[in-house]
């Protein structure tokens, strides 16, 4: 039998993916939540249920066309390991990291399909893909949905739509969401402001890792907040509008940090940044996450001539705890890890040479 | 006439004073307080009665022989930046900086004598010498005081001593110190221990900028505590032998960590301590003194080989407010300062080239 490790794309591969406008969007999401009309909720469901479920649902899953030659695995068949590497790509929620025995998961080759088994809900599928295509992972999962309900019968209500564990998911099942990378709006203090701005429209900005304006290395998700009284195809056209507003709202933060007399915000932290990983022997990843998400934007500035956008994407893959782990091929304590991140970092981010003041170019309107 | 800035050391040469032992104890100063018999304390007396003081003190001051050819300045007569610079090569206090009329100043020419009138007490003298020369500091300023008590009448009381303006001063009326650079405890985390078992002694462990174990640049002044019923040969001898111990404790902490598997602590915090300086575009002086501590750790144990510890003394000198202003020629806002030392810096770090692991020597017991 083929291992997780076997079947993942190569981090190198993975992180070389690019989509359109990736500089700051860096991926799109939707996920649809969906239940069988006949059986409980894996939180109701005893064992021998939870293993009928995932028969069935897995059979049915594996016979769509989309998902030709997937990886299918029962949770407790995978390491944690392979379960952190899943969630660090974002394959996987938290929840279904820990998942053993009765559920499973189902990924397409391409690693852009995702479809978890027995997580909150029977059914959780997910399309992600790179760079700024909210509406094409919103297709690709209506198909692969349309497809499976032709298998199976979800529990659906003529008035309330599709039912689901947990009244937050009602209706249309759907969360679609984008990964933005706002260093920009960071420095210059404005995280809060869209924050606020764009929750009044019905949407989340949340931070991906840490919480509010906290946010490690400047990521977050934004995504829609109702799934109720709302069709999908709404639902889409507003987070479109709304993820085109914050990339406006960013470009202009990076061009008047770029236009600020000398760079200096600018140099200063990229310089920083740029100096502690070439320079440390121990890391954790919370000052990876900040220190990277400078580097990246340097990247996108041109600050580092030597710079490849996808030999940053790799490191930060590469240095999460699950991919440092599967890569040494054994269990490491923190401090380990923290060395074996450091090690990593040191080499490649030193390659990159200290950044340069860039020569301003005009934005285009 | 000649300004503070044509008489001061130049400061290239003011950092590269070597003194016996001065890896650790960086300097040794010792103090005495006098006031004269028959004039009211500073505080008490009025603008002509010190200036009439100031004048019969700097007359017998500037008469003797170690103050020959010494600079001798009214306090009003120098510049804030002045009185900046004098403070931050350890000239002055702190308090002497806020004085104007009626308050002056004489240096030798070596710059290791100081003599402050009018500060709290009529007189305050001060040796400093780099290194650790607790005795000879002692002598020479009781040198001075024997030469000038035959020249002015102090206030003495047979039973209390010299009398001070606070009795904490009392009775000798002198302050031994030497300013120690501790990193190595620090890293260790003993700093406290060590305070609080030298506190036990009688004498006083203290962070020089900062206060207790947040000591900025982990520099630390040790000093007697009390000036009342003990004479001064007993207070050097044990001071002393305090400074000589705690020094054998750094130099241990030193060594350990040097032991410690692949000396990765130290090197991530000098390395780390290098890639900011040499990459920073604006940096403030609290960083900076934390900072270049982990350097001139660095140049002490061999990790910079092109690394010379004077080089390291005079950023350390040339960093500092004062300093800044008085190079520029120009007063600048704190801004403006962060920029010019962050530009200073940069430069002079990066041509130590990054720190590199040392090879173990044993310890010479």
């Amino acid at each position: 039998m083929m291992t997780l490790s076997e079947f993942l794309i190569p981090s190198s591969e993975y992180a070389a993916r690019r989509g359109p406008e990736d500089v700051i969007v860096l991926s799109s999401r939707a996920r649809l939540a969906r239940n069988l009309c006949d059986s409980s909720f894996p939180a109701w469901a005893k064992k021998p249920e939870r293993l009928q479920i995932l028969k069935r649902i897995s059979d049915a899953v594996v016979s769509l066309a989309p998902m030709k030659s997937c990886l299918l695995e029962s949770m407790d068949n995978l390491s944690n390991n392979d379960k952190l590497a899943l969630m660090e790509r974002h394959l996987i929620s938290r929840e279904h990291t820990a998942r053993g025995v009765g559920s499973g998961l189902a990924i397409n080759k391409e690693e852009n399909i995702s479809v978890m088994i027995n997580e909150e809900d029977h059914l959780r599928m997910q399309a992600i893909l790179p760079g700024f295509q909210i509406r094409k992972v919103w297709e690709r999962i209506d198909h692969l949905d349309s497809e499976l309900e032709k298998k199976i019968p979800y529990a659906f209500h003529p008035e309330y739509g599709y039912l689901t564990a947990c009244p937050t998911n009602l209706g249309t099942g759907i969360r679609v969401s984008a990964m933005l990378h706002l260093p920009g709006l960071a420095l210059t203090d404005q995280i809060s402001q869209i924050v606020g701005a764009v929750s009044k429209l019905g949407l989340a900005v949340r931070g991906i890792y840490g919480e509010g304006t906290d946010a490690l290395g400047n990521l977050f998700q934004a995504s829609n907040q109702m799934t109720l009284g709302e069709t999908e195809e709404d639902i889409v056209i507003r987070l479109e509008k709304v993820i085109r507003q914050v990339v406006k709202n960013e470009e202009n933060a990076r061009q008047t940090l770029l236009e600020e007399k000398d760079q200096i915000t600018l140099l200063n932290h990229i310089g920083r940044a740029w100096g502690i990983l070439s320079n440390c022997y121990t890391i954790e990843t919370r000052e990876t996450l900040n220190l990277l998400s400078f580097i990246r934007l340097g990247i996108d500035l041109g600050m580092f001539p030597k710079g490849k956008r996808s030999d940053l994407e790799e490191l930060f893959l590469i240095t999460q705890r699950g991919h440092l782990q599967l890569a040494a091929k054994e269990n490491m304590d923190a401090p380990q890890r923290d060395r074996a991140r450091a090690e990593i970092l040191r080499k490649k981010i030193l390659k990159l040479k200290a950044p340069q003041k860039v020569k301003l170019k005009p934005l285009e309107s």
